[in-house]
């Protein structure tokens, strides 16, 4: 801790330890997605397996359970993106380099890709239709709708889901609107402040992870529902089905970077 | 941050900057009721189009997760009512004034409806029972419960709901019922205060979102289960059905008044 | 707040006072039983009238959420016991006199039979076999359990849900076994405190609430898991089924204590 | 209280006082194995004597629910392990003496073994197809699973466990990465963390009991998804049933051993 007293120099040391927090960045999200990935691909597994109609509130509570337990384990780590239009919204609205978002996108491929892998070690192959397991889960826009209509879709999901993130884990607003004096006249506003300090940045993972659990109910009847480039991508390359491929990462990283954007409007502080 | 220990007046700036926060809170309040409505009309919409038997848990589940991460994500901007009951409940207790209600009303109305306009865009209609996707989800009190049945019910879900978001988002009681001695002899309460002060205001948005949660399992038999005057009138207005549409505006306002004075009654300070 | 301040004497103000927020914390428990014997007993009415399979996961979420949402909402107004057993586990502990005790249990009956009452006025009754909403909803041992094993279940689960209250709602062990040092030697359990003297009391709410979640997944085929003597005693009143009422209140209050006691060995200091 | 300003010396008192603290731990591990396995049984068994299809979201709740509450109510007496590979992978990271570990161990089986057996007294023992009930529940691998499917997933899931424990319940990077400056430059990563010094420690059983939550979802179909050697070992000894019972222990060892040196590479300091 008598590092925090220091100035920040780029000493040759400064220099070695940005790097190796980096590269451990970069690991822990490849870590940090590759479990993602395969939580929410073995539970769709497993049912298929079991053979029971899928209740839909497993895939969402398993979405939105793991969500908030990846969150709160890799958050001081890599941040917990898991999703390369999360980490594309950061890099737009310069909160992570070109370069690390970069590292990171790759990272979250690799992660994705070793998922869907070891799903085929995992899950013995004759319940799943023809194919092996990762081209059962492969995601695609369902056969009625059209590409727009699950392009928009796609779109407000990834909307939602980065809004929320930029919301809950960044500070938002000027700080005097924000403090709360106790029994004072400020405390009109509904707020989640309070005296001492406190963000609702502790309770960031619950706020991200249970949407990540909404989401999973809003859109699987137009476009699959994937809200994330990756999820798409590793049953895609390991099923071989690359229907609507482009479409996950244009409308995803156009509602991210929407929604990067007008978070960020209302984050501006007040300058006359 | 230096703008905190500055006296409060009237200058030209503080007053545009009021301005300012105020719009910003208004625009918020549009932008966060359309996503809500969005979310729990796409909800239905996703089940209707699947033809699965409609899990009870999705809907609340859908409502409940949503509601705890908009209120983290815009109880700083705008307080994050989305419902026009809550707003008239604050006004009534004077913690929102008259014209700040209104416009947060108008804006609730104006963002309900643009969310049920971008469903149109996004359900392809086959699927609708010959109405559009707004006709289908319109609420309505059921048939074989006569108005005062449904009038009751409206009135006790919302006192429910107003009741809770006073309750928690607001400080409540004297000051020095609150404090807990650590160790000492005051600790015989089971509270959820500790002696570093921090209050309950964190966990508001959980426990507000998980009481829309569970609103979602009482109500749908008799009046539909909206306690919400915004989740009606966006469907009602797209989906021309307005069947006893004045009642979810009298029966919601009245509980939430209720309520607001209610919890009023608690939160009273003692004086000889 | 200057009150804080001044030495607690008893003056006849201060007398007063006492007794202000004794009635208040009164009125409040049979507020709060209200709204919990109302939202558990709606829960169910719905989904009788609504003819759809009782979803098991319904009743446990409604009656989770619900107590989340509550004991947020009264906690600091009368400590949200809502339940007669678990009053009597803090009267035998000594952490609520006899006097409150028995107020508070009359509160509870008194409240939870308001709810029976107003159940009537808002479920229509034709869909009840006959009898009225109440006596659909009242609680007994299932036919093929001994009263035996249905005595033994609910003491179980009374047990689990006082001994999780205590041991979360009160500092339970010595205070240098809870502080850790960040990053000395003493961090090497798994702890939920940290150096900035956080107790886990704000998150007693949710602890107890998912306990009254997952209680309703474990005795309804024996028991009937009531695990609240208020809940059977509204339903048996209102509705005129009475069957092995007496065990409910003796199996409770048994567990209760047992619960009470067991945890207080466990926050005993140690001395010598 | 006032001891902790006196150094920690090896008095008679000091050890004492240790045993005492360990004694506690001990009881209490065996007491919340003994409540974690009576409930996630006694929730199996409820439903096979309900007869409902058994919805896989009552598992997961109830396993979900039951792990949050007791790691609040336990953490402070024994650290809520509730399972030896848990405890396990403390030891082999130097977090558990050895001889505490195997006390825990031991204590872990001695408290679910009574689970088993106190469900006997609660269930009536017609429905459970001519064995008892917990030969009912006993854990066996999918037949048409070879052990080394079943290996791998047990591994895996206990992997995911034991990962989350680490990460969420001790502090994990270089202090000043974890520390963002508000407004400053550092707070471009996701974080939970917030200046004053608040660490993700109070919310961490809410990540793991998530997490025990969806695990329950991924492995069913495969290897029976125990992720805990007690939960397999207690129905074992009472039900009769050890197919397969080495590999729990082995490949959940593996697992959660794997799993604490990953998590240690990340929380490693930087030292050049």
């Amino acid at each position: 801790q008598e590092e925090d007293e220091q100035p920040i120099v780029d000493s040759e040391e400064a220099t070695n330890k940005k790097r190796w927090i980096l590269i451990r960045a970069v690991i822990g999200e490849l870590l940090c997605t590759f479990l993602f990935i395969y939580i929410v691909c073995a539970t769709s597994a497993n049912f298929i397996r079991l053979k029971t109609v899928m209740n839909p509130v497993v895939g969402a509570l398993s979405t939105g359970f793991a969500s908030v337990a990846l969150i709160y384990a890799f958050a001081d780590v890599s941040g917990a993106h898991f999703n390369p239009s999360v980490t594309f919204s950061t890099m737009i609205t310069r909160k992570t380099s070109i370069t690390k978002g970069l590292m990171y996108i790759a990272a979250q491929l690799v992660g994705s890709v070793l998922a869907a892998l070891i799903l085929l070690a995992t899950f013995p192959g004759d319940d799943f239709k023809g194919g092996n397991v990762a081209s059962a889960l492969a995601i695609e826009p369902a056969p009625d709708a059209n590409i727009g209509n699950a392009f928009l879709m796609e779109m407000i999901l990834t909307f939602i889901l980065v809004y929320v993130i930029f919301a809950v884990a960044f500070d938002t607003v000027d700080n005097n609107v924000k403090t709360v004096v106790r029994g004072g006249k400020q405390g009109n506003n509904l707020t989640i402040y309070n005296t001492s300090g406190q963000t609702k940045a502790g309770f960031a993972p619950i706020a991200i992870g249970f949407t990540l659990g909404f989401l999973c109910f809003m859109g699987g009847s137009v476009s699959g529902g994937a809200f994330n480039p990756a999820r798409v991508f590793s049953t895609a390359l390991v099923g071989r089905n690359w229907t609507a491929h482009w479409m996950y990462w244009i409308a995803d990283f156009l509602g991210a970077g929407l929604a990067g954007f007008t978070q960020s409007f209302f984050s501006t502080k007040y300058n006359k």
